[in-house]
């Protein structure tokens, strides 16, 4: 790990070239260099937190001052209880996955002596861009170190010296290991990230992890793909059958239970035929955690009417306008939308207005519909165009950890390549290889050889 | 199917919302679709006959006034015997391939009636760009309804009449089924290629079927990711223990079963040891084959004095310039350089040696090793970065029907997504499902509930 002043240029050509040799490492070989890592990070807690104490330093004044938020400043605090041991135990459960490399995953006997086989191999070279979050420094190198990928690291600028001091023992454990030093490239250079989108010759992912505006930025910029997305837009919809007590629970915990992550409800549906009954038992809930709703006229209509007598709430029942229902507010606000079930004679009309609803306003990352029929869920997911569609399920679900994989790199809303949260295997791409005795394409010309094709066990 | 003078964006527009009802249907729905256009374009063989014959009329035009190949006229005829019949025939071929889209190939019980499950969808609509081959509209409109995906199609100015006609014919069997008319879009309007690579909000995947060109064409200017490669620049390296009659069959083959293809082999890495022996054996056969050997120093003395009787070659073997060994011949030439074993004291130095030239110089697309070492085969597998890495075997191997893929959308050396020969596996993306019963996130905060996280059988 090179923590230099070197160019862009220079840093994205030291990784490829090393990705090489990463690339050919026993996974004995780059667990032993995680092993190092957490034992060397281990022993310097003290200067690390030291230099910790110099970030935070001059971002309270920032912070004072108006010019950082108080929500970066709590990210950059790596002091605060377990932060430390929560990091070092991310490099341990990297650690403890299974080996993502060399999976043979299709083996085909093409003719006599002529096998064919698939298996996963490493992407090549990452470029790893995140803001004031220090720890994700240990947390990535980790995760490159495992997939056997070389990255290249860009961090914000709030936590320059805690970087400094992670990547100063990182280096120094990565070098008595077989990872080639050279294969987590640190680049510190203020204005690097737009050169290094550029380069497409050394580097084959771009992974932001950090605000929307970074990831749109690298979307924009970027000469090679970028895995992620920009915006989390999810919806609830609410069929005519659904349970009150049930959709209350969801709605509230998939707007409430973390309000500015990316998984957190923006868009409810709500049936038509729920205004009378079910959506004011919902409305309360939310209300009781003070949420602001942004409803469509019908929908406030039916609230006035249900909640007259809750003044105290009155001021947080707001008129929706176009724009809220393409926003995603990341606070205590929900866009409230009545899906007509009488436009049309169709008996579906309600649900395929909130599909559609969904697939153009939404930003296809995770949609759920809350109702007790299977027909309804089927043409639901079936029809919405997104990463993950959940039935009766809080979209907070949609998250690596939760969904098991152990770690996550992101949630990505690319139509290609990985969908959904990514885990280790987002990291991972495949290779062929064939194994012959001489075996020649002429001698299976028309009217010659025929391949078998038989296709052989794992 | 429409044949329209929409403008590109309109057309884009139509193809994405149509999309959503393709993903929906069922795959008796699509069959069935394949096998009415199977039998209507088999009705009109006659018609779309004449329709070429027009094309053919003006391109023959061209090629004698010298402003279109030969190779374009040959493959612009759709009269040559057979060439309709297979057309039809790849309509049913894709027809019989197992149904890519739903299949589950991830089940978690993440708790109690809470389950996650990963499966197979389309990727959304596909813009396929090729050129003179009218046959290709068939195929894609085929590949494009078996997998599920809205498709734009964009064929070449030559091929106009014949497209019309097929065209035609298909919007005109779809009519009577179930896939709906906009989900394949043809666009004919000339220069409409650059403004479709912008429309990434409808556009998800790009496919340019044709030159080297029109790839790098694209790859430069599209907004949303492309399926494919520029250049297949293959590499053999022959290992010092190589048996000669095994490597010249290999190599004749690799470099003239057909030269003009991206997986013949263009450069030749000889081990040192071979120069006096194995190598003028090698280079007997290619000379045997009017192939000009572009030789580094070592290459070409070793074959002045093996081959200093037979005077016809020697017109055929010259001095390699740098450029050789960053150039795609597509013809009967193949550079040759001589790797070194001296220079280090490694005893892998001529294969490490060969490994650097393929990855500094290679196109990452198909290389082969030829030795009877296991272990030199399975160093070199693992150090080169290309999608197909062939041991004993020739180049020519690199293709989706040889693979037994049933059929090929074409071969990628992306990093991300698919990579090698691509089948209809590679018009597909995933999505996750979850089917819970009002589960909440808050449940499993620290301290609270735990997930089970076990893997259920498919």
């Amino acid at each position: 790990m090179s923590l230099t002043n070197a160019s862009p240029k220079q840093a994205a050509r030291a990784a490829k070239l090393s990705s090489r040799t990463l690339a050919t490492l026993s996974v004995e070989a780059r667990n032993t260099a995680l092993d190092r890592i957490y034992d060397d990070l281990a022993e310097a807690k003290d200067s690390i937190l030291a230099a910790n104490a110099r970030d935070l330093e001059i971002a309270q004044k920032s912070a004072a001052d108006g010019t950082l938020s108080q929500s970066i400043l709590k990210r950059l605090d790596l002091s605060r209880k377990g932060k430390f041991e929560d990091m070092l135990q991310g490099i341990k459960d990297v650690k403890n996955l299974e080996d993502p490399v060399g999976r043979v995953d299709l083996r085909t006997e093409l003719d006599d002596g002529l096998i064919l086989q698939r298996q996963t191999c490493p992407i090549g070279v990452l470029l790893i861009i995140f803001e004031a979050r220090p720890e994700v420094i240990a947390n990535i190198a980790s995760l490159a170190i495992k997939s056997a990928n070389a990255a290249i690291l860009k961090g914000g600028k709030e936590s320059t010296e805690s970087f400094k001091a992670i990547s100063t023992v990182i280096s120094k454990a990565l070098d008595s290991t077989q990872v080639p030093n050279d294969s987590i490239q640190l680049v510190t250079t203020r204005d690097a990230v737009d050169p290094l989108l550029e380069l497409s010759q050394y580097i084959d992912l771009v992974i932001p992890r950090g605000s929307n505006d970074l990831v749109r930025h690298c979307q924009r910029k970027a000469h090679m793909p970028v895995l992620g997305h920009a915006d989390g837009l999810c919806s609830i919809y609410l069929h005519n059958d659904v349970d009150a007590d049930m959709a209350a629970n969801v709605v509230v915990d998939s707007k409430c239970d973390y309000p500015a992550a990316c998984n957190a409800v923006e868009t409810l549906l709500v049936h038509e035929d729920l205004l009378e009954s079910v959506w004011p038992k919902i409305a309360s809930a939310l209300l009781a955690e003070n949420v602001a709703l942004h409803c469509d006229s019908k929908a406030k209509a039916s609230l006035q009417k249900a909640l007259s007598h809750d003044t105290d709430r009155a001021a947080l029942i707001r008129d929706a306008t176009d724009a809220d229902f393409d926003t995603e507010f990341l606070d205590l606000t929900l866009a409230v939308r009545t899906v007509d079930s009488t436009s049309t004679s169709s008996p579906t009309a309600a649900l395929d207005a909130a599909v559609d609803h969904i697939n153009t306003h939404g930003s296809h990352h995770t949609d759920a519909i809350l109702t007790a029929s299977k027909e309804a869920a089927d043409r639901f997911c079936n029809a919405v165009d997104s990463a993950c569609k959940f039935w009766n399920a809080s979209t907070r679900f949609c998250d690596g950890m939760r969904f098991g994989f152990g770690t996550e790199v992101g949630i990505s809303t690319n139509k290609v390549h990985a969908r959904g949260p990514v885990g280790l295997e987002g990291l991972m791409i495949h290779e062929y290889r064939i194994q012959g005795s001489g075996q020649c394409a002429a001698t299976y010309k028309a009217g010659g050889r025929e391949f078998k094709h038989v296709r052989l066990p794992l």
